[in-house]
């Protein structure tokens, strides 16, 4: 007899792409949902789960900037879907009985220090015993007015911007758990740990992806937060607008700071949680946004699918703008069940 | 050095008042939460944890019926808050990686079969490997216009209505965990085991309510669901609108086929998870409802609360008839932190 199907043998993408089958068609494709019917059209939900062990750890991180970060990881979707307004989250709750009461006041606060930065309100949860500390955020926000960004509206010829640097969080992450040894420069010792403790939804630079419109330029706007790595966002925004992208590997947006490491070009494509915007505009409106929108920059373009790169899933039609193919073995997701 | 305080101590209700500090005055008082600004009032969101070992085993449950219960318990949360439209719910799901497909597929499958028959679209989730199995649930509904129920708009003279029969799911409960021989009654025991597995949210009690209301007679009702069992409810409407609540022993809505049962009036008082509507309403309405709604049932009334009876949180304003107190030992809510 076969052995059954385990979530260890399909993976984080291959289990989501599964249960997208159970919602409307196209609903799962993006970093959140447009509510339906139409006249909500303009409301985002999201929903992260994080996980003692998997996501987060006390070696890494307090609870204020776990609370921090997991408000920040939600707002940081609804950013990538185009929200301007930030409505609020709720809050799922489990931890052992023996957990302190301190550790939950402070990712509570840290939640609460998000909420009070870029707005929106704690509308409620849930809380429940469990072997394993684990928060479910769910996130709603709003595109006001209705201005969706979806990683499917990429078309050849686009630009593709970053709105920032990528890697320091990777960074971040290595400092704290021992991977690399303490940096020589204090002040990028701080930073990078910042980046991963306290990551800043873009909301700002959704702000100025409106205001760098281009007259009578439409809204299309392909997009998604880089999370899950920088190559990885460029790689799903291209897929799902059956385009190619070209990075040039010269315009990699990696943080100045940590150029000289060897490990930048990797971290900066698939180091991930950097939670920046990766989109994909117009040439003219890209320009404009970049000259809008500091540390923003063009980092390649969308160009015409090649067929055979498109037919598979797991296709990544990703290449350098020399010719060479552009792995992704660093960004290849982060698989959560191991 | 004083022992760090644990969650354990809190307990669940403790930790939930707390956490309401996190949140605008009142937001954590009902079973879900409206959510502002102003022109959203119409919009409800509500989250469930559903954890293994704790809310849910193989044991007792297959995962269809999971996930139709899973699903039933969040939209009884949204018709206890007066939602007549689901929009649709977000799911996070965590499972260790030897977890069968099998098994995510059922809960996606039951999970749909209730949405197929409450209406409501799966609007998106997350995914993450765990030690544990856990369901962390999301629904969004509508009140459609804006009439909302809350537990705190209970008057003094309101009759208190149950939408139906309680105790069955806890009967079906110790039959499925073998705390209770099979049943004499092969019938009775297929109800009860399908009242634990395949819970009916009351969205029809709610358009009975709207249906009944009396004319020149004010949108005003106080209520919540009997998740947490059908005493817990009445004494939380009575708490939060500082009345006192006086049920009459001879109307308790035990479940006819069960009345027989040494277990009966405790079941029906304090097993929970029956997720029937509890209501205070206008007498004259209250009467109009129980004509209209087959097994809604007056229960008892509010009164005007005794002054030492509202002043302690932990005050249970809740008494028979007969003036004997009426102790909620198997009603206390459910301690998850154990």
């Amino acid at each position: 007899m076969a052995e059954p199907l385990r979530l260890a043998d399909l993976g984080e993408w291959g289990l989501i792409k599964r249960l997208g089958a159970y919602a409307p068609p196209g609903q799962f494709d993006d970093d959140g949902a447009l509510i339906s019917p139409d006249r909500d059209r303009n409301l985002v939900v999201t929903t992260d789960l994080l996980v003692e062990g998997i996501h987060f750890s006390d070696a890494t991180m307090g609870p204020e900037d776990l609370g921090w970060r997991a408000a920040a990881a939600n707002l940081s979707d609804l950013a990538a879907m185009g929200c301007n307004q930030v409505v609020g989250l709720t809050v799922g709750l489990a931890a052992p009985a023996e957990t302190p009461w301190a550790w939950v006041e402070g990712v509570y606060t840290g939640l609460g220090q998000a909420l009070a930065r870029y707005g929106g309100e704690l509308l409620g949860g849930d809380c429940s015993g469990g072997q394993q500390r684990l928060l479910a955020i769910t996130a709603l926000g709003r595109l006001n007015p209705a201005r969706p960004i979806r990683r499917r509206d990429g078309r050849p010829g686009d630009l593709l911007v970053s709105s920032g640097a990528h890697g320091l969080s990777r960074l971040g992450l290595a400092l704290l758990q021992g991977e690399l040894e303490p940096l020589a420069s204090a002040e990028l010792q701080e930073r990078a740990i910042t980046a991963h403790r306290r990551p800043r939804p873009r909301l700002d630079g959704l702000a100025a992806l409106v205001a760098s419109q281009p007259p009578g330029e439409p809204w299309r706007v392909a997009g998604m937060d880089s999370s899950d790595g920088l190559g990885q966002a460029v790689a799903a925004i291209a897929n799902r607008s059956q385009c190619q992208a070209v990075l040039e590997r010269s315009q990699l947006p990696l943080a100045a700071a940590m150029a000289d490491l060897p490990q930048a070009e990797p971290w900066c494509l698939g180091g991930g949680e950097d939670f920046e915007l990766v989109l994909a505009l117009a040439p003219a409106w890209a320009e404009a946004l970049v000259e809008q929108l500091e540390g923003a920059q063009v980092i390649g373009r969308l160009e015409p699918a090649q067929a055979s790169e498109v037919s598979g899933s797991d296709a990544r039609p990703l290449r350098w703008a020399d010719g060479t193919a552009l792995t992704l073995a660093d960004a290849a997701g982060f698989s959560h069940f191991h």
